[in-house]
């Protein structure tokens, strides 16, 4: 089974997605299989963390834009703004896609595992995800 | 279905193989299903990213390679040259496989999306890539 | 087909799960297939690498630290000690899932490549990992 979903990101940061991915697993009614989660986007990523404490998604967001920084005299494509080229670079070093098994009917994460869109556009906008579970 | 596809890739750099991989969905001829790319190397990766301007390519490139330099004198390893301990930690930083739903019997990847070799060594070589449909 | 493995890390580095898994492949029967290995936590990863020379692995390794500093007064995540923000950042920039194609009923690896749990706490622990064959 295939879902789409369109994710509306509000600016840079982690958006979760974990319970709009448990619905696709949930309507697709497999007792084992696998859901894979795939972003149609190349300023925008997927990543699972945890979401026991907002200070570390915090501080991920802090780490990766001080490493991937805006105004960088290196880069030469510059045409959508200086956050631009920074998206690109983030989306590269993070994941477009995930696969993650299905036990028991349900999404096999681990007890402080989430799902998150990682919007690396300052102003965001609606990110199609594609969801395949079989 | 699997197939495998050896890729020539002349240097550092993205080299695209969009339309090999597209070309095993076509044969696979599902409506609805998974593709997952793998490369067989550990100095070499895959990405998928944008090819509307190439200056993004070289951006990213030009700040991958800053980031990980050749003749760093942390590195041990380096019976290859000086372009094999960075390969292989480009290639862990980005991805060694992917995974992509296909939709109404394509590969359903955003509108700016292309899959890339991502070849790490100097030289580059024959890459061998293994494509999975189902 | 899934498997549950449990893995004891001890201590930061790479500990090679390839046998595990190719394990759970052999279990699984397939002559033609997808191999899922999935790792429940966000402080260790996974990630596909050479083994021919333990150089490269110690040189992975330090690279990353040096990359990822403990300390780094950006943190404001430090609950569970230095090594706790830079573990979920290591983990953000490698792998949380693997898919490995499956060839004449085994694992498709290229001839260099082994598969790595990949751990980031100084400490090490029992790492949880979900293995998909289908």
């Amino acid at each position: 089974m295939v879902r789409r979903l369109s994710i509306p990101t509000r600016g840079q940061g982690l958006h979760e997605i974990t319970s709009e991915v448990a619905s696709v697993v949930e309507a697709a009614d497999l007792d084992q299989g696998l859901c894979t989660v795939f972003i149609q986007h190349t300023s925008a990523s997927l990543v699972i963390q945890e979401n026991a404490d907002p200070s570390a998604r915090t501080d991920l967001e802090n780490w990766l834009n001080r490493l991937v920084k805006e105004g960088d005299p290196l880069y030469t494509h510059n045409d959508e703004g200086p956050d631009d080229m920074p998206s690109h670079i983030k989306a590269a070093l993070t994941a477009t896609t995930l696969a993650i098994p299905i036990v028991d009917g349900r999404l096999a994460l681990g007890r402080w595992q989430v799902i998150y869109v990682w919007e690396h556009r300052r102003r965001g906008s609606d990110r199609n995800i594609v969801v395949h579970a079989a």
